[in-house]
């Protein structure tokens, strides 16, 4: 496998239109998926060509950017332009209703070309400006989780062996990763680090993404059944466990892909520390603890068939939860942007984030 | 699904042939596999058509009342038969080196035949009595099996919900099941029972053959990721967790398919009793503890591929435990053919099974 550059290029703008490594073939081929108009680029989302909240709204960023260059290849009038520009946004909207992090960028961006448009400048100007916002939503993601990996790092002592849950690594984001952040930031600072990755049933985010991206970058990976995670711990074989949040509560409560409680429950027996990597837009300040947060049931048939095969008896039910719950005394600390909080999260989870 | 008579035909013999519920089949397709000759059976068994240690054994010794047969039409002579005899008993022996049940039951059906050749029986007499001998080995595991579901089902308050994991069932027995025979027996008791069963990677004996034959009685199944189990626990969803076991050890540590150990973990954690249902057969009294267990590693294509397509990317390590270890403190009770025994389980094993 040859080694990409790093951060990943995710998503990034070339001659007028958008390329994506398309994470619905890997890890068997790493196809450029370019997309050069609306339609094309809200079928890469949909398809989960491009997947994981932070990149998504990179993706959606520049789709603005195009949009606005399609318009004024289109109409002669900035109005005019903005019209088909609204649209358009209002179709990356409707790609994938509940990440938060589409919304934002959508939001951002749009909100350039809305007061450029009122400031009455000409539709080059708001050309360049709509890119520059959108390279602007990139660049800050890398930059993000570059800081949370190098403050995350600082955790782990060089040959260390690292678990990981699902993907939270440079394909969800930018190009850098959370919790898989802080293991490409062990390396860069020149650490030996070796990783088992819990394949991640039911979609395999573990065993196809990200131990793709690790092997890309020369860091030793295995891949393991979720189940077996319970016996690598209670061999003394990891010296910690890193997983990403999708939403983390007033009280450090973590909700993060189904399979991360039980990861927590065993590492805190076996004496392994369990971290979180999560930036600031994962803290939801509104949830006093974990017992708010709405667990998404998601569709039977990601149990039911795996690879065109169908690998349960018609007429059976499946359940199939999309994340849990880790209560937040099983958390060692959570590393943040800010840099690594501890207990009490309540307060000290307050002080870095809830100011802002 | 039409349900089939129960205990399930798993192994049975019919007009001079053994017929197997083609295992590799399920749930997909139910096609009974018919063997009129020893090639065919240990291709079977190689193939897991016939799979579970109890199942192999029941058709071992079916194996050998049709060696005999087979060889009356060959020979004339009952010595000349007997070289054939024991020609067919090595290769059933080489089919599966591991399961310990195969060798027990060619030696206890292979013993009547050489008994018999000594004493001077005719070769239809030997013929009578190796069948009756064989269909013996079928008929005591499922009263053995019985007899543990009716202990274990009075544990089982009516309309319970119970969580299981891999397949301890009528398929890898000789129809009624260790673990799912407690459910099984409680149905029989006119108690209602639902049940949740782990998928249970990476071969998804859960959601294949557990599902299936719970769905095929009329008992309602759903089927999860095994990373999920850990959020019905938390959930207060579940009111018993049963499953097999592969050994036992003299203090009551209990090896079984992957994922047991961490389940009886979150059980623990959650108030939830957990039990193991194992014949006497399990026992291992010359394992003090879990630790003197021996863990397989199994091919790591397993963890690699499903269903024909390729989950990790080349290059990549899988790591493949089929095996954990659950330390008896873990355990709330053992369900045996003898009854239901409880801690402390060095004393009390070895009151029911270390005597014999």
């Amino acid at each position: 496998m040859t080694a990409l550059p790093f951060p990943f290029p995710v998503v990034t703008w070339d001659d007028q239109e958008i390329v994506l490594m398309d994470q619905t073939l890997l890890p068997e081929q790493l196809v450029w998926r370019r997309c050069g108009d609306i339609n094309s680029l809200c079928l890469a989302i949909c398809e989960l060509a491009v997947r994981g909240a932070p990149a998504i709204g990179v993706a959606a960023g520049f789709g603005l950017a195009l949009s606005w260059r399609l318009a004024m290849s289109h109409e002669t009038d900035t109005q005019a332009m903005m019209v088909r520009f609204l649209a358009d946004r209002q179709q990356l909207a409707e790609t994938r209703p509940t990440a938060v992090n589409l919304f934002w960028a959508l939001d951002r961006v749009g909100a350039v070309a809305e007061q450029l448009l009122a400031d009455g400048s000409s539709a080059d100007h708001i050309a360049t400006a709509l890119l520059i916002e959108a390279q602007a939503v990139l660049d800050e993601d890398v930059a993000m989780c570059r800081a949370m990996g190098m403050h995350g790092q600082e955790l782990l002592p060089d040959f260390s062996t690292v678990l990981t849950h699902c993907n939270a690594g440079g394909l969800a984001t930018g190009g850098y990763g959370t919790a898989v952040g802080v293991i490409f930031a062990a390396k860069e600072s020149g650490k030996t680090i070796s990783v088992f990755a819990d394949e991640t049933r039911p979609l395999l985010q573990g065993a196809r993404l990200t131990a793709w991206e690790l092997h890309n970058q020369g860091i030793e990976v295995t891949v393991l059944c979720d189940s077996a995670a319970a016996t690598l711990l209670q061999q003394g074989k990891i010296d910690a466990v890193i997983t990403g949040a999708d939403r983390i509560a007033a009280n450090g409560d973590a909700a993060n892909k189904i399979g991360t409680y039980p990861l927590a429950v065993m590492a805190h027996r076996h004496d392994v520390p369990f971290y979180v990597a999560a930036p600031r837009s994962t803290f939801d300040g509104a949830s006093s603890s974990g017992k708010d947060i709405a667990i998404e049931l998601r569709d039977p048939v990601e149990v039911h068939e795996f690879h065109g095969g169908r690998a349960t008896p018609d007429g059976v039910n499946a359940w199939n939860p999309a994340f849990d719950v880790t209560p937040n005394d099983l958390i060692t600390a959570i590393i943040t942007e800010e840099g690594v909080v501890r207990p009490p999260y309540s307060e000290n989870l307050a002080k870095v984030w809830g100011g802002k």
